[in-house]
Formats: C-alpha cells, structure tokens, sequence
C-alpha cells in the first residue's frame, strides 16, 4: 500500500495527490507546519500547512515566470525585494541577471529557508549568495517601515490565508509602491482564474487602485490548483511588452527550460473570461 | 462520508479527484465502460474507462480550442470531419461559423452520444442538426475507404489507448491527408507535454512525416492530467498565425469564453522545453 500525499482544494471539492516515497522533513514553526517529501516522480516537495510550494519537477515554470518578465522589462534591475520565497528558487533565477547588485529578502518564516537548504540545495543554495540578504520578519512591518529603494518587487507569497493573508491588501500594495523608484515593477503570484475567480478579481481591484499600470500573465503550474496560475505585472512606468528588452534577452542568452522571448510577449494574452475578470475588477 | 471520483495518473504516480452528489449513468459499451457524474463544483461529467473526458466547467475550453483554430484560418471550411467527439462539444463550436455546410463525425461508441444527448444536452444537441451527419463506426476503417473531401478534419479523440490507440499512427495520418483538400488542415488533440512527452514527441515525429507544416499550439484544461494541454496543427498550405483570418473573426463576433484573437497567434508560442521536445521529434 503506497504512502499518498493528497492536497484539497475545498473551493471546487477537489484534490490531486501523488505517491511518496517519504518523508524527509516534518516540523511545526511558530507560523505553520512544514514538510519536505521525497517522490519518484516529482522529486522533492515542499508543503506549507499541506499545500504544495514547489516540486522539482515543475518548480521551474513558477520561478522563471515571476522572475525574468519584470527583470527583461526593467533597463536596470540593480536592487531587488522578494517578499517570502524562502525556498530560494526566485532569487536563483533573478541572479542570473549580471544587473542584480542587491537582493533583499524578507522570509517571515526562517525554519522554510533551513528546511531547503538543506534538502532542496539545487533550488536554495543562491540564498547564501554575498549578493543577497536575508530578513527574517513580517513583510508587513518591512514595507511599512522600510526606507529603501527598488527597482523590482516581487510578491512570491503563499495563498491569502493565515501568514500570507497581510500580502494581498491595498495597503500593502501601498507600501511597497513607495519603496518602488519612479520606474519601478511589482510583481506579484495571483493564483488561479479558472479556480478562483473572486481572488483574482480582488487583487487586479486592490492593485489598480495603487498602480497606473496593472496586466496579468499566466502559467501551466500542474501542481498548483486547476494548473492554471497567474502573475500581476504593476508599474508605475513600463509596459510589459512594449518595454521588453529583447536585446538584453538575446545578449544574455540564458538556458531556461520555460520562459523565451515569444513566450514573454505571448503569456500577456489572456482567455477571454480572464479578461472580463479583471477588466470588470 | 462523501463519494469521491479519482483519476490515477500512473505515468506520474498522481491522481486527480472531485466529490461526486451522485452517478447518473454508468454502462459498459462493447468498447468501454461509460459513466455520467453528477457533481456540484464541476458540473456533470463523462467519463469513459474511469478517465475524465470533459465536465460542464471547463469543457468551453477544450471545445473552443479546438475547433475555432482551425476554422479562423481556413478561409472557407465547407465541410468538416471529426474523429471522435461523441460527445457533439466539437459540432457545437464549428457549427457557429455559417460556413459549414457539412458535418461527418465519426464515433465508434453510439452509446457516447446517446448518453451525452441525454444527460448534458447543452453540449451536445447540435449533433441533432440537419448539416451533421453521424457515423456510428471505426474511424481507422472509414478513413481507409471514404472518397469525400473535407477542408478540416479534427481528430477529438481520447488517450492513446483502447480504441483510441489506431487513431495516432502514421497510416491513420496518411488516410486523413488523403481526405484532405489541397489547402486542407487537420487538427488532433495531443496530450500533455509536461507529463507525457514521449507521446507528444511521437506524435508530432509522425506528423512530420505526413505533413509539410506542422505547428502545436497549448491551451489550460485543468481536468486534463497536468492541467496543461497541447493541440497539433498540421497542414498542406496555411500557417497558423500569418493565415489567421482576423477579418471573419471579427465578423462574426463570437461570443466565446476562452477564444480570441489575440490568444488565437499567442498560444503557438511554446514554453521552451515544449518547443525542443517538438522540434527534436
């Protein structure tokens, strides 16, 4: 009988689980329960209150999505704010650009960074790059408090519950538009239209009351809910595909296994009922 | 102690499942065993071997998908032959364009359509209409022996295997280009790329065999395995995108729920471990 992990989905009475080899990690944190499985077929999975951050099988799609459209739009990414993304996995992808002279960021939860450290290395270990530092607190408190200045914030939160639900609010919006230069782009993981549409519809509503500029894009992410997953792109200046910086993408020449120069432009043209949802937000 | 479906995913050692309010039909054809579910998230849904063929909420996409690519590029698709599709939801889309004169869907199962007339008729009434014609017989047979021609052949079929499997060969391919006019198209739904590459790359080697022009082109189905679908384009003449007859899109003014315009060019740009998968068939 096969160990199964299954994760529920009550907004649509739903699950998708897979089998585990086993269990690598399992602790509790003053935030949330944190887990690392072993899988013969999706490697190794972090779980986060029983819902799937990432596996290595699909981790790619998510990090080089929320990373490299707003980093191949900016002319000069130099300082970046990540907002959760313990793992790593985004920082890794944003250090790919020669740009990048400072990461910050700000994990509430340090037991999720030790956790990948120590397991998922392959994903993690840019944490520790001298590039890069790490604030382990409430982004919340960060943002309000903060006085520094970025040209790029990225939101790679868990869902609206429990710790992530202070990341989904106008408010914080606010916040983080005033540590944004002139020229700055937030980008932020905005969940599943297909699955659910009311979410999706609060965050274009809260985003477009900050931001003069608010697009959506999407990704296939089979293992989060429906696979159907989106980002917001917020900016004060630059358009998401009319400022893309073909020549940078070309001189640089990465080796990515999802996003391309076509694939930026395209992944901004949405199904007509995405459309609708957050037009009418 | 609610019912749950499941649907095993063994090439991936996953499973995807919904709660079930009740069955509503369930029998065993000479070909396979067909059931209808009663669900209040997705809908009624079909299944056919226990797989997931289509649910009321997300079968527009699919549907869609399929049949208006192929419509919006051939400048006057006059008749039409599906494979597969018992179901009527790919009757339903091509029967929007007032161009079709004549519909021939072949199905091997009568007890599909019967079962789909039944139990979700807003899919599948238009298989009622006086410009279709059914034919309740082997796909593979019938495009061995049939003398018609047709300006699009759409081949809306299930998995690889069972009676599905004659139905992704390079024979079968050959018969249909046969039945083809010159300026023909033909249209297959073709897996997931993120879960089954192997097939995807068998398809589309095949394909290439048959066909001067062969594209794929990727739509979300989240209860598709993954949640990421792709759909080949092949062709004796037109491209997908250059060929793309916005004019008559524009015309006609639609009123669909996934399929547009600006989508209809962006979803040929490929993910790039999907574009190598293809290109190195």
């Amino acid at each position: 009988m096969p160990i199964r992990f299954r994760e529920d989905y009550p907004e649509v009475m739903a699950f998708l689980g897979f089998e585990v080899r086993k269990m690598l990690f399992s602790r509790k944190s003053p935030f949330q329960k944190i887990d690392v499985l072993e899988t013969d077929t999706f490697g190794r999975v972090l779980l986060i209150d029983n819902l799937v951050m990432f596996t290595e099988k699909d981790e790619f799609v998510y990090h080089e999505m929320i990373a490299h459209v707003p980093l191949f739009v900016h002319p000069d990414p130099q300082n970046i704010l990540i907002i959760g993304g313990g793992d790593g996995g985004t920082i890794r992808e944003c250090l790919k650009h020669p740009e990048v002279q400072k990461i910050d960021l700000v994990e509430i939860d340090q037991l999720v960074t030790q956790a990948c450290l120590k397991y998922t290395p392959y994903l993690s270990e840019k944490i520790l790059n001298e590039r890069v530092n790490c604030y382990f607190e409430d982004a919340v408190e960060f943002v309000k408090k903060s006085n520094y200045r970025y040209q790029i914030i990225i939101i790679d939160s868990t869902d609206p519950i429990n710790v992530g639900e202070g990341l989904f609010t106008v408010e914080f919006y606010q916040n983080c538009n005033k540590l944004l230069t002139p020229d700055g782009i937030l980008v932020a993981q905005s969940e599943s239209p297909i699955w659910f549409p009311k979410l999706i519809k609060g965050i274009a509503k809260k985003l477009n009351s900050v931001f003069p500029k608010v697009h959506f894009y999407q990704a296939n992410i089979p293992t989060y809910p429906s696979g159907f997953w989106s980002f917001a792109f917020a900016s004060k200046k630059y358009h998401p595909v009319t400022d893309f910086r073909k020549k940078r993408y070309r001189e640089l020449n990465l080796k990515l296994k999802y996003y391309n120069d076509r694939l930026h432009s395209a992944t901004f043209n949405l199904p007509t009922f995405f459309d609708e949802l957050i037009n009418n937000a």
